[in-house]
């Protein structure tokens, strides 16, 4: 054959290429639309009423109400104490309400029953609380700004009734199902950024939607506003410096009593962790993985059990990598193991550091600068050790971050304790 | 249209995509192979007699002269000595050849040049070090086994003629190109494993290749014979076990004159590090990233330039990765740059460690068995300490596991410090 005769032979196989394609495309039937866009009123926060429209997202949601362990030991939905898997949690926690009652998330449909139960809710407790537990947050919002969460969380909890925990009007326009954030803390933390949370793209809103409430936050001293300290960045360092700065006169979340030290306590920094991992930089968002694309009877939907990705790999992670389950588990379950390893051994030394320094201040002429050097040493190694604790991955949202982190965590309470020792007059070598 | 109508041209349309596929594959012209398998007498070690037969392969890895640094500021082919970066391993390999020079590693070409003029080779260097460095090893092992092992390593030098240095003949059967490895200390330690190398896929053999001296090693006492110490398995924790057992009667690589501590030198763990790694256990291969396929006049082949992935991420990451070459660079640097943080700070606390046991063992009435205690806490610290410092991708072959690794050394070096502060009678708060 000549070259020419070739090239004729190849073109005429690239044309019946197309056309078999175009015809095949027309010989296969589309599955049916599974979103309806049926308007549904504005302030209808009865899952139930949205489940009548769009039952197989319903059905799925109410899979929230499973309580099962998490295949590889962390996280999951049992309501068990964190205390019981890091002991060291008592002594980090110590003064404040979650050295009482610390447990594992359940799951969404929970959210005000759990709050409403936790020894961690007072008479004093605000109403800001409430935030991130109930749709019926974007009601209170509108009838009074902010200024719900001064209100007595007991209080405002009487108006949320039995249906109200977190569903679908936390994420979705009842109008025409567009997602939406309904938290204002998220949307002014994003605007401080540059970002116009209202002009998302909705692949971007697929992730803010979570991360709405999967953030770390402080309530404004005297307002109880809720802030996301979001403004020098999303890392760990980034958000100690803006601490640093006492924003809006907020200078820690309480003292821990041994050590006396001005600490932080690090709230699910799940987002900031994911935002800057592989996956988040990669284009990846939550729902991606935690709301995977199900089939049921031919229809295509996004579930809407929001779990750990470890309960459906296949459905999860099976769209990007194909090595199978048992193989996608062995590498999250490595990941995780590697991270508690280093986070327990850390937070065991933060525990460490609060001890030591408070026998440093016993101590008769104790150094005082070097006691407040070891207190800044601890309240930075409890921020650091907290935020990879108190973040619901152990480590697989941002790996490499995660360890670092801890890492950086049992440095910083290592020096704290030897700056303790100092600070009693103890001559180290 | 019926649904049997629908199924007819869905069907057809299939028909059609096949003949289109084969009919498309004969018109496009085939390129020729670039392996011509011409048989190249056994014991031919020059690369340049290779090369005529192999022109493009031949081409490439003379750009193994190639001395750029790293575009992320970590390894490079840049001959500069590692304490630059890390000043703590001066201390760390005090009383060992490390302590006076340890450069970054040029190229493959220049191996036989650079173990001539290091300062670690003395006229007492037994015959081992020429192991990895010369496929001229294969003659010497014909010749006597072992025994080459215990000759001068000046005296087999003469043996190798300025082309000797690590070439085709290392990796290469000469006869058909099939792939082979001659160092027996990889086939060795593989059969302890129940793996025959013999038998090894050829995907196999793009790692095994290079395994057989990018691994971890040890001279055995008196017969100088190089051994891998794998038995118990390839991660951290299982090479310091196999160590704790006194192998062969080996004890220690030397003494740490300052702490007395019986310290391990760890030897580039790049294969033990990746094998165990994300990329390892999804099946990639040290070629797939290190040589990979690229094209010229229409012939694909391996690029023999093993080099750092970086200099050419579109070939060596994008077949998998397709996010581009800077988001790609940007997470191997976030990578190397959390891994370079934790292991400086662990690098620094080992050698703090060295000196505090120094200092404690001077001590009046020094507590010897909390001593003993101090100098293998330090020996275990630097241990994995150098596990990953002498690794060659600065924690990206298996981030997990290299943070988790270094922050474990540092640790391990925080507790030898306290350890000697108890031995030299110190009570710590």
């Amino acid at each position: 054959m000549s070259k020419s005769q070739k090239s004729l032979i190849a073109l005429l196989g690239v044309l019946l290429l197309f056309f078999g394609f175009v015809i095949m495309r027309i010989g296969v039937a589309k599955p049916a639309s599974t979103v309806k866009v049926a308007k549904i009123p504005a302030g209808e926060y009865d899952p139930a009423v949205w489940g009548q429209l769009y039952p197989l997202q319903y059905e799925s949601y109410k899979k929230n109400a499973d309580m099962s362990p998490s295949p590889t030991g962390y996280g999951g939905s049992v309501k068990v104490q964190k205390s019981e898997m890091m002991p060291e949690l008592t002594t980090n926690f110590k003064g404040m309400p979650f050295s009482i009652d610390y447990t594992e998330d359940r799951g969404h449909v929970f959210a005000m029953e759990d709050i409403r139960e936790t020894k961690r809710i007072g008479p004093k407790s605000p109403g800001a609380c409430i935030t991130c537990k109930t749709p019926y947050v974007e009601k209170f919002y509108k009838e009074s700004g902010w200024g719900f969460a001064k209100i007595p969380f007991n209080e405002l909890a009487t108006q949320v009734p039995s249906h109200g925990s977190i569903s679908c009007a936390n994420c979705h326009n009842p109008e025409n199902m567009d997602l939406r954030v309904i938290n204002p803390a998220f949307t002014e933390a994003m605007q401080q950024r540059g970002i116009d949370v209202s002009k998302a793209s909705r692949e971007d809103m697929r992730s803010y939607v979570c991360a709405q409430c999967h953030s770390e936050y402080y309530f404004a001293p005297g307002s109880m506003k809720v802030v996301f300290p979001w403004e020098k960045g999303l890392k760990p360092g980034d958000m100690y410096a803006y601490y640093a700065d006492k924003p809006n006169g907020f200078v820690q979340d309480w003292q821990q009593p041994d050590s006396k030290a001005a600490m932080l306590k690090t709230q699910h920094p799940d987002y900031e962790t994911f935002a800057t991992g592989t996956h988040g930089k990669a284009g990846v968002a939550c729902a991606d993985c935690h709301m995977p694309y199900v089939r049921k009877d031919g229809q295509k939907y996004s579930s809407h059990w929001m779990t750990s990705p470890l309960k459906d790999l296949d459905a999860a992670c099976g769209s990007c990598h194909t090595q199978g389950t048992a193989w996608l588990a062995d590498r999250i379950k490595t990941t995780q193991d590697y991270t508690f390893e280093v986070l327990h051994t850390a937070g065991q030394n933060v525990a460490r550091a609060h001890e030591a320094i408070k026998k440093a201040s016993e101590a008769p002429n104790a150094d005082q600068a070097e006691l407040a050097k070891a207190r800044e040493l601890v309240r930075k190694a409890g921020w650091y050790w907290d935020f990879v604790a108190a973040e619901n991955s152990m480590g697989f949202h941002n790996p490499d971050q995660s360890l670092n982190t801890a890492a950086q965590a049992n440095e910083l309470a290592r020096q704290a304790i030897e700056s303790a020792n100092r600070a009693a007059g103890i001559n180290l070598l």
